[in-house]
């Protein structure tokens, strides 16, 4: 079973459309090209309420990762931290080490009271450092589920992420990696496959196959994505071949044509 | 109290970050400006149990509006319908509205069972007209809560989006929409004006402030968003016109400047 993990991104910047979910969607990249399973994205508001709730339905799932985006900073508005506390039930506790970050990242001695608030973190957590930013991630576990919460700034969420997160990825994915390919069915619809489908899916449970119908120009066709987790690209083949061919074969035999595809 | 909606966007490839989640956004911008609060963005993937479960669990917070796309279509990891019938203790039933339409975009007289498969609709279900593909919509009531599952090809959710949904929109928004003022300011950072933001907040709590750090060429400055309620232009402006002289007043004295500012 391949490692599970959930993500939340905080903001309502995302629940009113203004701004693209950009970090749920580079953070599931990631983690699904490692070889780890995305169970989950959860959007929800700058509200301590909605986060607390979001992370303890994630929790109760028991994935092995949670990954949080926003709500870290200075403002009145930043409650992430607090939000873990109460859904872990533990109190926020200032955290020495995250104070000294904060401290050297603004070069100052004495921090006001908003800049010290971001490092309150939840008792036992341990921060994560910023290269590019202020403020601090959160990394915390419970329950064999580890947390951890990244700034919802792209860029400094991206930085600490290969400096946090991958690391950890790699030891969850134990060696395994998602191989993918792509076809284009032309000649054939989504309901003349579904049966061929169903057939190669229960044949072949280790590899994964998905229609996606397309139109351009007026012309309708299927883009068609298998992929398969494997520890090399070797592997990966040899589990993919038969299912190639027998969708090849069974596209044909319906009149269709199937052929590779590269997406840019 | 403004309306709300959850959304539900479904599919493996929002979830392996192949597919950016276009659908969600551009459904949460629409309900956003028609003055409705998007409370909860879910992505699942193609699966019964998550499915049901994020049904589920947005019925149980009893928004008027839950919004759902993609797994509609004709192939077997097309489940949404089975999903909504079991969160809502429903049967399946053959639609025979849905059959007929589905009959006509095929411009076919008998359906195989992988196309009759989209008729079988949840018990007291409407299916939705898609103008534009094979798969109708599904609309239900269920406990106060409206319940309608979209496609996930964008296209075809769009334009069923602006038939089925917007004049529901309309109803459920009692006149209001959302008015939006940007502004830039520079020369302070978040940790200097969030005392001012926790102030103007608590003074207006009708109007909604939120800060954004950027960094262009190395210099930092900050995006501020101004939003509020109101059934008119006047109306907004007359809310929003205090908060922005306070804001600007009080970004100046802290030696900051604060300027009106047009986003893409």
């Amino acid at each position: 079973m391949p490692a599970s993990v959930e993500i939340i991104n905080t903001g309502n910047e995302l629940l009113d459309g203004r701004t693209f979910n950009t970090n749920g969607q580079w953070m599931a990249r990631r983690c699904s090209s490692k070889g780890l399973t995305v169970k989950r994205i959860t959007v929800v508001g700058d509200s301590l309420e909605d986060i607390c709730a979001a992370i303890r339905e994630a929790l109760s799932r028991k994935p092995d990762l949670i990954l949080i985006t926003g709500g870290l900073g200075p403002t009145p508005d930043d409650m992430t931290a607090k939000a873990m506390a109460r859904a872990l039930g533990r109190k926020l506790e200032l955290n020495e080490e995250a104070l000294k970050m904060i401290k050297r990242a603004y070069g100052l001695e004495e921090l006001g009271s908003s800049r010290e608030k971001m490092a309150w973190l939840p008792e036992g957590a341990r921060p994560l450092r910023n290269p590019v930013g202020m403020a601090p991630g959160i990394m915390v576990e419970q329950e064999g589920t580890v947390i951890i919460a990244l700034p919802g700034v792209p860029r400094e969420m991206e930085a600490m992420f290969k400096e946090h997160v991958e690391p950890l990825l790699d030891q969850l994915s134990a060696g395994l990696a998602r191989f993918e390919a792509y076809f284009l069915a032309y000649g054939v619809r989504e309901a003349d496959i579904a049966d061929l489908l169903e057939e190669v899916a229960h044949k072949h449970p280790g590899v994964y196959v998905k229609t996606h119908p397309k139109v351009e120009e007026g012309r309708t066709y299927l883009e068609v994505y298998v992929s398969t987790m494997a520890s090399s690209s070797s592997e990966a083949r040899q589990k993919m071949e038969k299912v190639i061919h027998e969708l090849s074969e069974g596209i044909s035999s319906r009149g269709g044509s199937f052929k590779p595809f590269r997406p840019e």
